[in-house]
């Protein structure tokens, strides 16, 4: 590390230069001198992650409420290493006074799999004797296994192996060429790797063996489109441009838009971790989530047969949606105009990382935000709306999840993720019976049933800290028509019930009610509506976790047996499936289930946080394949009875006309986009005319 | 009627001039034509509709099989018509021979409420001696019956005045300055409106009165805003151009986009009608949708108390989603090229009218369409897709409903409608509890909990006209964990139940299942994955009717019971609430409770309609006033064991490496959108820079 470079950090640290915001991520200079601050006590270490520790939830309140007069909480560095020999450590390290102060060894815990961890297993896998000879039974020549690829996956919980030597499962596929995709060529073995010895220690092979497929690659880059009729060429350009610039201001990481300040956080688990969100309503910044992220997610495939239980991958907990992220590209993932933010890493060896373009800031035009007319006259408003967007994508070996984080001007916060990228594949025999845990999706390609199921972490900070959950559901009138409460039948109202414990916070989606969940302030009333100032959660992609209770999956994401959980804030409680996730077996489950296991525990009108468990079941067809257009799914975080009126009547109209405006003929208000044009048709050929 | 209308209608018939699709709605010059014929007949009368007779689907289908050697289906007006007196006939004129060819007087129907209708009663209203004495009860004097307004409803059913009478019921409203939102100062009485001795009949008048609120405007217009702190001044443009025109191709009505072609039709009582939905499915046009279109809607109200009964309007089958559509504006209800398509009506005096822009037809982007990225060397496509938007906006008295047909390249069509608009309101006075059934929205007003409950009709027509529905259930494997058929108790699958019956295929939304509806045809077996041919219905928002079995609304909404019926086709079955709504009693019910009398009627493998209710409940909060930021839902239509493979692999990529590329450093593929730009952000002053 360069002298330099140590010198920034400190002078971060004294004070002598801008000092970083709290919640920023730990900068690259900060990551070196953590690491070199360890390294001097503690020798030489594999590392894990090197990542902010946030300050405590009750010193930073404090500090944000008053930043001139308060101390500005000091920056901490959560370190996970592995030392040699495969012993695993939880540090931390006062990087202002430069110590450690907590140095943990852990045992029958695994920390995540890390994109180097990753990248090791083929190449040992290659060079194996025994996985040499599978390929070979396979039907892939001893001298092509440069041909033959694997995802490694952690090997999530295996009975056999349990927890105290790390192992990945590597789920194995052959291209034929290097440049085919290897989700058509599926093999039928899986070898386990011993990270510490860095070797295969087993392979599981299944009673029927299934030869690689014999189909032609099924691809989808340039040349094979080419090959197979080229690309379609009627799609003409859609430009999107910002001549002024952006409506938004950028201070570090701080994003101002709209009435709404946010900051944007990253770590390498969680990815985007929204920070201290707050809403200007006309001079008062009223807050409203002091952090919002993805904490978890876990993806159960459904087909019983073995060693196919193993595949339930956390995401985020085993992987890391931050150590996934892609480095984003101008005019690819985003169209417009663009602000990015990298993001700093460690790597194994200690050194500091940096994905370039790891967060994408940018605005889009959001339609029609709001409009009326008058049928008497056709006196007429029509707004338009814009929408902040700020996001990422990550990479988890097959699949691609691109997260959306959406800020409207209506005071909405909407969460979109767009599924995309390549099926999880296993081979099957030409005729083989799917037995209905899979579809068959090209020849020999057989795509199993599986879920996302992802847990949204809500910090509310509704009006202030001391918050309550209630459940709210469409429900009809007490009275059967014709009694004298219900003359009609018509009555119906949203029932309220209120959460006063954990174990009552405990629940599922409910579709026949529509179901949401009201985060309320009751110290604040509504002056008009005189219910209490809230935000409420509006999520209809919730299925069920469908492995069945008692099962692995069951046990060991224990967050997803719920769509709901509501516990007591707590600093140490941020990842539901825990701190370290693979090789968990779930016995006793980490996370949410010992955090809830005090039921009678109270959650109203104090510092909580909710916890909900969306996302889809996914049954694949031959159209996923053999990448799978984006498929969105999307929840809404709503004002109600927040503000005492619709907050956007400020954003300037596109059009607007009164009723004497247009009973005398005056000038009405006329700022419709003049960049807009009429299509001129004809002859087949479509052009544009103002 | 000039006689060059004439001619050219004559042309059109007789084949000398370029002839209508036989789905084209009727031109100005056809409703002239068709009023000219009925009139020599029937004399004088007052128009209610005049309108296409659609084709019928036998003799359609063989003309669209081969337009060249099968006759053309003839025009045909379908026409409703009040005689004076109040009799109300429905009646046919065939438009090539001149004749008509069915007119039936119809007892106890009364046809839609027009906007001539509705423009009628506020006059009147104004003059009444007793809406007047109730003005002055209310606190407004007697010389400002100017300022009083009111919406005029359908009657909906009052059992008192039954449906011999056409009646209106008017919602009344004060404006202290013609400008003023008049939905801030509900009046509590309810006048009756008859509209054939067009005069007031009868005022129903609360027990507790509840004056003129007092409270002061509460508006949006520009000159309210401007006098309470002014417009946001921090929006900067965003430009959204099409410099080389559009990707879309417009043949008389029919669309031709990306694969896609469309038919898109127009009529007062649906709006938009779409019809012979094709795919190109790489050189086989295979058809998809014969006909989708909303059909119907009803807006229940939640208050028991009388009259807030009678407020469930059915805003297509009372009022017409296409006579209340809105005049499209360029730059302010769509942004980019756009294509307009008018309407033509009839007026009550049998002239044709014209809505000009009433259908918007444009290209967006739509963001990522998919995206793989191989971790281990970062080859990597990235492809962005487009969507094809056709859209109208109706206003329904208060409310306004923006309605999007969104075709994907990826073979998805969506439906999504936004809700914008004023809520329906009420007085209530200060203090008064409004007992859960509404929201005090602004001081002195109450919006009452409601649902917008509409009818999708499907008419499908998968690889042909024998189609077969399917409930699909996201549903556990059978075995308990540990047993030998579910050993690790993960298994899940898709379950199928196939729909026989008319009875069979009564079903409601199931959350728990995440249910969703496969319209298949079982003749065409997908190569790959041996499964049906099919698109999926996917809709989250389904809510039940919440008015209860046997209330008024469950009887005369008989579609909204269920989300979905399966009915076989029936060229008379287009309406599920009966084609005359306004004043139906419900006894019997109209349309498809008419429709499943015969349960066991089959459905499968033959040509069928599903009848999908969808829509929101919603319970007002002071955000949504005084003028609600548009709230989306939206449904897919998703292609399932259609294509063999993602149907939008030919979309030419932003950006693609492959693995060899990578490795010999050779050129990638690089197209890359050039116009959007990196923010440069910098002293509170952010501006953009390649």
């Amino acid at each position: 590390m360069a002298l330099d470079r140590l010198k920034s950090v400190a002078q971060h640290v004294t004070g002598t230069g801008p000092p970083p915001h709290p919640f920023d991520p730990l900068s690259n200079a900060e990551i070196d001198a953590a690491v070199q601050i360890l390294g001097k006590e503690h020798g030489q270490l594999h590392y894990n992650a090197v990542t902010l520790r946030e300050p405590a939830k009750t010193e930073m309140l404090k500090w944000l409420a008053d930043s001139v007069n308060i101390p500005r909480p000091s920056r901490v560095a959560d370190i996970v290493a592995i030392a040699p020999g495969g012993k695993v450590y939880d540090g931390l390290v006062d990087l202002k006074n430069g110590k450690v102060i907590k140095w943990d060894v852990l045992e029958g815990v695994q920390p995540l799999i890390t994109m180097e961890d990753l990248q090791t297993v083929e190449h040992v896998m290659r060079k194996d004797p025994k996985v040499i000879e599978q390929c070979v039974i396979s039907g892939i020549p001893a001298e092509d296994m440069h041909k033959v690829y694997c995802d490694p996956w952690t090997i999530g919980y295996d009975h056999r192996f349990g927890n105290s030597v790390r192992l990945q499962q590597a789920l194995m596929y052959y291209r034929p060429h290097m440049d085919d995709s290897q989700y058509s060529f599926p093999l039928d073995f899986c070898p386990i790797f011993d990270a510490d010895k860095a070797e295969i220690i087993h392979i599981d092979i299944p009673d029927i063996r299934r030869p690689v497929n014999q189909a032609k690659p099924n691809n989808y880059h340039v040349a094979s489109i080419e090959n197979e009729g080229g690309y379609r060429t009627d799609i003409k350009p859609i430009n999107i441009t910002q001549p002024e610039g952006v409506s938004f201001k950028v201070e570090g990481r701080v994003i101002d838009w709209q009435n709404w300040k946010v900051h944007v956080g990253f770590n390498y688990k969680e990815g985007i971790v929204l920070n201290n969100i707050t809403y200007n309503d006309k001079g008062t910044v009223r807050p409203i989530f002091y952090r919002l992220s993805l904490v978890e997610m876990v993806v159960p495939y459904g087909n019983p047969e073995h060693p196919h239980q193993r595949k339930h991958a956390f995401d985020l907990g085993e992987y890391g949606g931050g150590y996934m992220t892609n480095s984003l590209s101008l005019g690819c993932d985003c169209k417009g105009a663009i602000h990015y933010m990298d993001a700093a890493f460690v790597n194994r060896a200690g050194e500091s990382t940096t994905i370039k373009n790891a967060v994408c800031i940018h605005e889009e035009d959001a339609g029609i935000l709001f409009k009326h007319t008058d049928f008497r006259d056709e006196s007429c408003l029509v707004t338009r709306g814009r929408k902040l967007i700020i996001s990422h994508i990550f990479t988890a070996a097959n699949y691609e999840y691109c997260v959306y984080w959406i800020f409207h001007q209506d005071g909405t916060v909407q969460l979109e993720i767009k599924l995309t990228g390549i099926l999880n594949t296993y081979a099957m025999l030409p005729g083989e019976d799917t037995k209905g845990w899979g579809t068959e999706v090209y020849p020999g390609v057989n795509a199993h049933n599986h879920q996302h199921l992802f847990c949204l972490r809500i910090d509310p900070n509704i009006d202030g800290s001391n918050n309550t959950v209630f459940q709210v559901d469409a429900s009809q009138g007490a009275g059967e028509v014709g009694s004298k409460e219900n003359p009609y039948g018509n009555a119906f109202f949203a029932k309220r019930t209120k959460y006063n414990t954990v174990s009552e916070a405990i629940s599922d989606y409910d579709g026949v009610t529509s179901r949401t969940w009201d985060m309320c302030n009751e110290n604040k009333i509504n002056p008009y509506s005189h219910k209490p100032s809230s935000y409420k959660l509006v999520s209809r992609e919730v299925p069920r976790l469908l492995p069945k209770e008692g099962s692995l999956v069951w046990k060991r994401a224990g967050f997803a047996r719920h769509a709901v959980h509501v516990t007591p804030y707590d600093d140490e409680q941020l990842y539901p499936a825990g701190r370290h996730v693979p090789q968990t077996s779930g016995e006793p489950s980490k996370g949410i289930p010992e955090w809830i296991a005090n039921g009678d525990a109270p959650i109203d009108n104090r510092d909580i946080v909710l916890w909900h468990t969306f996302g889809i079941t996914h049954f694949p067809a031959p159209e996923d394949f053999p990448i799978m257009p984006a498929e969105p799914m999307t929840l809404l975080l709503r004002p109600r009875n927040f503000f005492t009126k619709n907050p956007a009547l400020d954003v300037p109209p596109s059009y607007c006309s009164t009723p004497s405006q247009i009973a005398s003929k005056s000038k009405v208000t006329d700022a419709a986009d003049k960049m807009s044009k009429l299509v001129v048709t004809g002859g087949g050929a479509e052009c544009c005319q103002k």
